[in-house]
């Protein structure tokens, strides 16, 4: 868990998951710890660590594509955080949520707006931007 | 079809798709004059014109979504397109496809990765950025 | 909020929702204000509002695509209670959920049918068809 | 094959498909014929044959959700000649379709409605409502 | 009820689910008679019953697809019990998540671990392998 | 590219694909240089040459979840040589896709068997099992 890629994972979770970052990779070691360095060291440290779009961008897309799919809300809210960690205002997520109701329907909209609203919430509760 | 809305979601597909959009437009119509209205008035004239996020980052949200969801690649590459007239570089829809291999697997990583290298070389082939 | 179509989508909601319309559209609006006029103005005002396609059929095509979907049991269940309330009979709404069974496999019929019956039982505990 | 689950889920075909019923279930039974028979027997000869929901709203509930599903046009298109061919108006096709916009995004709307103009397209040129 | 298809598929769902089968099939009965009869009969009687691959490699199968799929963690877990019953290793079952990742994308590949993780838990609490 | 990872990728590739192995990396590599080499080191050098489940049983699991999900054929076709590569009979195959009916239905199955048939025939014509 040493390798290069695994570190520079690290520091991309920690920029985009702040304080929640080393809980977020504790719970995934405690699931498994093969699939945990999988998502550090590729998922993060290769593939969230690449030049060439900014980390907003990034998370602006993921947002989107995890809203879209309808996965589980506990996910998206992740990437809602890492939006807003990225740079994001808060009015650009709802922005994203409302346009999926053109691509993919009212329920993945409604679905993604409740995700967001939710982290507001969490992010007032803290003093948070 | 006068109505304000379908003014300004008209001018936003202008916008969007270029010299592409009469096209677009016509052909929509042409499949059912009901739906073609839809999609202009409601789609592109509130949704897509709604302030808050620009342009370029609806074709980021769109491209991710569309590229996640497995749609057909023509609608997907009308708006790798959208994203390029709206100021994305290339590289960064690059970015976009290669990061969907995370959240949504290599099988749409290629085939977004396919529907991007099209439309390069298609605005190779005229001229464009 | 006041517009013709804003007004249509209030009738539709309250012909389709019965009297769970005014809570529905309120917890709308507490979401986000604009997704919820969109919901109201174009998806039940303009849309579902239409000519063409009774609103029993229309309710029997919603329900078989959500089940089919897979979206969450909470939407599905207004849209079998809609059903119920523009005119289907039960054993018509056990029917749907049975045929998902051909064309999007087991999990989706069972899990469409829990819907229903929960559906059922709300129904039973306030003396409703 | 010549169970009477076989010969009911036939004459079902028979219903649906009107003369494209024999080179269906051939083609079916040059496919697989372990899978055809399912197909006939159980598909056709015991879901569909069932009481309980005409067979006009069960096409009405089955083009819903291949639709949505966003399956093979061939498929989708199958169900939308059944649909006609069990009473079905071709607005009421089109109906569908655009309120699958509602319910499952934009494109889902535009490629049923392209299956269902194919569908009226191929029903012309044989003099078939 | 008493068919050789009916009885064929009992016993099926016997080798599958040990002793949680009388439960799992009560239960599919008083959700709705005829669904139940569906899966027993056609579902275990007559595709899970079938020669040519072994219950072991049927349960990979289908472990994969519901994973991939997406589908309720509960019928998932069903799945993972079945596939350790007829002879899997955990780490068999871990493997196929992990591999999940690729296909289908991290989210899933997490999620389908959750869903293995309870299952030995589970079955550790009852001393079972 | 002269990575481990990368060389024990292209190992794996070539017992998976066989004689198709080089066209098929030289394909990724035109399509995106750094996507291609993500399939090869992370896909295929480390996931795939993992212990802890046979290539047999991993070809199984991703015939069946790329079947379920209804991917393009094309991928799907290049796991099911991969799985007959791998040891699988043909007539494994045709039962996994037969069982896809029952958790993802009909359509499913269909697309499945048909992709499973002209892999068959590719074999044939080239003298393979």
């Amino acid at each position: 868990m040493n390798s290069d890629r695994y570190q520079r994972g690290l520091n991309k979770i920690r920029e985009i998951d702040g304080d929640a970052a080393e809980k977020s990779v504790e719970g995934l070691k405690q699931l498994d710890p093969d699939l945990a360095r999988y998502v550090v060291e590729f998922g993060f440290g290769e593939v969230l660590s690449r030049d060439g779009l900014t980390l907003r961008d990034r998370e602006i897309a993921t947002a989107a594509a995890l809203a879209a799919l309808g996965k589980s809300s506990s996910l998206l809210k992740v990437h809602i955080h890492g939006a807003l960690n990225a740079g994001c205002a808060r009015q650009e997520i709802v922005e994203i949520m409302i346009q999926m109701a053109i691509y993919a329907g009212f329920p993945v909209a409604i679905n993604g707006m409740m995700a967001a609203k939710e982290v507001f919430a969490e992010r007032d509760a803290s003093g948070r931007k």
